[in-house]
């Protein structure tokens, strides 16, 4: 995709946007709990508007780089600068709309192969310019913008985007870091085949930079996090290109693969990766169901995942999410308007509502035919034993729809002015609930510390035998200082993450948001474990420096 | 269990031997094949004969350490130290079976304790005396031995054996590493759970040495190797104690954990984990299949592995293992004896016989009875589609009521001259078959060289869904120097592992045996990661030196 196509203040392409269309309880939802005015408050700047540090390249410096890479592959410009500033989080975005742009990258190379990568690294290195590597641009967590202390050259592997090898027989496909999701699935596909990695960033985000976070798709019960897909790696470091032999399993000391997945640029640039792939599945079906309570939908859940043959995705949301989603909904006329009210009345009958605190969770059944089918007995077994409802495949197929849609909704709520931001984690069974209590009040008390509504709207999904993951989404009211309220309210529920013993990220990454926790979570003998390979593998200091570590 | 009442110089307990009774065809079999006498040559030394270093300990030595660890947890008596001397590895029965102990431990410590491991590290790490971490000593690899080259203390971590903890809704249990296989397994019954890990030392192996060689159990399809168990883990390290976080799943940098499974005592002494438990399944069943050949069982096993409910165990024996399988099998009489040869006559009719080169797969169903069904519908399209015959659930009765025997029989072909020795490894589905063929004709030749006959029998077993493992066990008549003899064969096998894309250890480990060829599986930057992390996290080089690094 051209990059002249995507915001550089938002989420992906200029020419999609959340659309309102039948939402007719959005608006009225929002101000009723938020407190917002329902006005346009905030626009990004034109880019021409923007003031841009000068690039500290030297005319020898950009020479030199230019031979590299070649001429088109070392860009300075304005609008490439800019869209290398930053990921996309929620500060990321509150700066881009105030046009605030004092750190860019002094330029963005597209290296081709490899060997340009290790090129530029030594050049790097000697200069001791920092290197930032640069997948799709996507991360929450500060995981891409360049230090504000020393010159920066961000390396975007856009052009490290082949399908190297596949190889059918060990259902195992070789590919370039550098590839976006649509295209790596489109490749994969034309074999019959399907990785199964679908974040919600999956149009806009790179097997890399899948790779460096630790990142996990909606599917991931069925296809595991990216680090199940991963049998081999290749990483360009300053000291020399890390290659880990495409083997299912071993016990050759410790796992060096685990060293260099989840190292978010700090040790090398990933290049290539050999992952595991799947047979596209015969069966996606999905149906949505309805629980009377958070805490029974958690339970049914863990008693799917306990039972050998999960289904491929579970999504469970609580009380608030629900309700929400429901507000978010576009309105039926007609016929179908009538059949929702009668739905809602004989689920109102049955016990079953938004004033009831029901909980509705999306399942989703994938595989071979006889998988779908065990699949989905063991949903309705587990519905049945915690009192849910089956809403049939109506919910699935608009969850299915949609499922790429809502960082577009972020982008509208900000010209509305609300602070709006997800965050997640990861704990056993045996604390999840405790931790959602904890968490979400937690976060809610901080919102109206500054705001005069708060929603908090947590989800379980990346469901495990012995845990699962909650995903937070938060909204509140702007205050005038937007970022200082937004890192309390994360500062918050960071501090809670840790007392309940919750994950600082289940597949977001540490970038540089979450460096103040890492040390609580990892103790002090295993910052030194991850600091002594930082030494090794980047002597003079100059990968994605302030992130991590 | 007692140490008096396990072999100092075998496998195993005292009171337990292979037995030959109604084998009929074994010693004929082996006489042909391997050109023996059929004559015991070789019995170990008494005890008693065995000359012993004394203990470099000094008199101040053993009081501090008594103090630190009581009078009864510091042994120097003879006994004790012949007993920690050495691993289960082929050399080391041979070195032990000649009465030559040349560096066994200067002493053996039973720490109680975590305390009493961190002090006792910090008396060695001061004294630069090596600490040998200690579990079942059922090494194969030389993961046990002490250096020749300076002072060394083993820790045996056998009092280290409790169950702390069972987290019965996150199906997690905390245990400690010294525990033995059976006292875990019974625990866990007794709570209507199992871990899942029956490795063929399960009776003599512990905890804390399954997680330091990453090993595999004989259902690991179902299970996972232990790397996927284990959830959490405590290292006591000489600068302090590292503890990762008990969670299903993370994003926060590189795993932490995945430096430390698999580190063979080389940075801390692994005290305890906190693993992944099931419950007990409901079935537990199994089948033997016959396949007209080797390579046709194996195509059937990737295809159960690739269809998503693969059973939980699938063995497939090359059709020399298959011959030999047959060969030491129990001769039966009467009607039994007729319908064997009836039997055999029905197959060689259909085309299946040891002369046609038939191989033998055992295939173990377990789970819920919806889980076995599935497996079974799954073994029974691959085996219709690979031409395999089903010869019922007696093979796998035979299989899984012998599991545990065969390290016996090794002592006792040892006693007749032969040399006897496993290898195993890993690759992917497209290099295994040629991995098979060079590795089993390279081993062949080089017994070849020194003995007039080799058996070498594979099986494939621990298998992926992107390839397998294969394990060999060869045999041959022992040269005169039959250390020499089995290295050459040892280093013939090792080199091909390399040059063919096999893991120089699937899950015995690198111990001593396998570190020449670490740096060529890993390359020099791997290398300098890990030993990165070993002067980090003992920067006295205390910890087991000469194993891994």
């Amino acid at each position: 995709m051209e990059a002249e196509n995507l915001r550089w203040w938002g989420w992906g392409r200029r020419d999609v946007s959340y659309s309102l269309e039948g939402r007719e309880r959005f608006w009225p939802f929002l101000q009723e709990r938020l407190g917002i005015s329902g006005q346009v408050v905030s626009r990004p700047p034109p880019l021409e508007a923007i003031l841009l540090p000068p690039s500290r390249l030297t005319p020898r410096d950009r020479t030199h780089l230019e031979r590299l890479v070649g001429p088109d592959g070392c860009r300075t410009d304005r609008r490439t600068r800019i869209e290398h500033a930053y990921g996309k989080g929620y500060r990321d975005l509150i700066r881009a709309r105030r046009g605030e742009f004092s750190h860019p990258p002094d330029a963005v190379l597209y290296p081709s192969d490899e060997q340009q990568v290790a090129a530029l690294l030594a050049w790097a290195a000697e200069r001791e310019v920092a290197i930032i590597p640069f997948g799709g641009g996507s991360s929450v967590t500060g995981g891409v913008e360049p230090p504000e202390d020393r010159p920066a050259i961000t390396l975007d592997l856009a052009r490290l985007n082949r399908v190297l090898a596949l190889d059918l027989r060990s259902q195992t496909a070789t590919v370039e870091a550098g590839i976006l999701g649509p295209d790596l699935e489109a490749a994969l596909n034309d074999q019959g085949f399907t990785l199964g990695h679908f974040p919600q960033s999956f149009q806009f985000s790179t097997l890399g930079g899948w790779i460096a976070t630790r990142g996990a798709g909606a599917t991931s019960i069925r296809y595991g996090k990216i680090e199940a897909m991963v049998e081999a790696l290749r990483v360009v470091t300053p000291v020399g290109v890390i290659e880990t032999s495409p083997l299912p399993a071993e016990a050759a000391g410790p796992d060096l693969k685990a060293l260099l997945v989840g190292s978010e640029g700090t040790l090398g640039v990933i290049t290539q990766a050999t992952l595991r792939i799947h047979p596209l599945p015969s069966v996606r079906q999905g149906e949505g169901l309805l629980f009377p309570s958070f805490e029974a939908g958690v339970e049914a859940v863990r008693t799917m995942l306990q039972s050998g043959t999960p289904p491929a995705m579970v999504r469970l949301s609580d009380a608030e999410e629900t309700t929400a989603y429901w507000a978010f909904s576009p309105t039926h006329r007609g016929w179908k308007g009538v059949r929702d009210r009668l739905v809602a009345a004989y689920l109102a009958r049955r016990g079953y509502g938004l004033d009831q605190g029901s909980c509705l969770m999306v399942v989703q059944y994938e595989g071979s035919s006889d998988e779908a089918t065990f699949q989905r007995r063991t949903a309705r077994r587990a519905r049945r034993a915690y009192g849910g409802l089956s809403l049939g495949s109506g919910p699935f197929r608009a969850f299915y729809r949609d499922r790429y849609a809502t960082p577009y909704l972020r982008d509208l709520l900000l010209d509305y002015g609300l602070m709006v931001d997800t965050l997640e984690t990861a704990t056993t069974w045996e604390r999840l609930f405790p931790l959602y209590q904890a968490l979400t009040q937690a976060i809610r008390r901080a919102i109206l510390v500054q705001a005069p509504g708060a929603l908090v709207m947590t989800h379980l999904s990346h469901a495990y035998r012995d845990g699962g993951s909650l995903y937070v989404t938060f909204m509140g009211r702007q205050a005038k200082d937007p970022i200082a309220q937004w890192w309390m309210v994360k500062r918050t529920a960071m501090d809670i993450l840790i007392t309940h013993g919750g994950a600082i990220s289940h597949h977001h990454g540490v970038g540089r948001d979450h460096v103040p926790w890492l040390a609580r979570q990892r103790g002090s003998q295993g910052m030194d474990a991850l600091r002594a390979l930082k030494r090794t593998l980047d002597p003079q200091g100059i990968m994605n420096p302030g992130v991590l570590l």
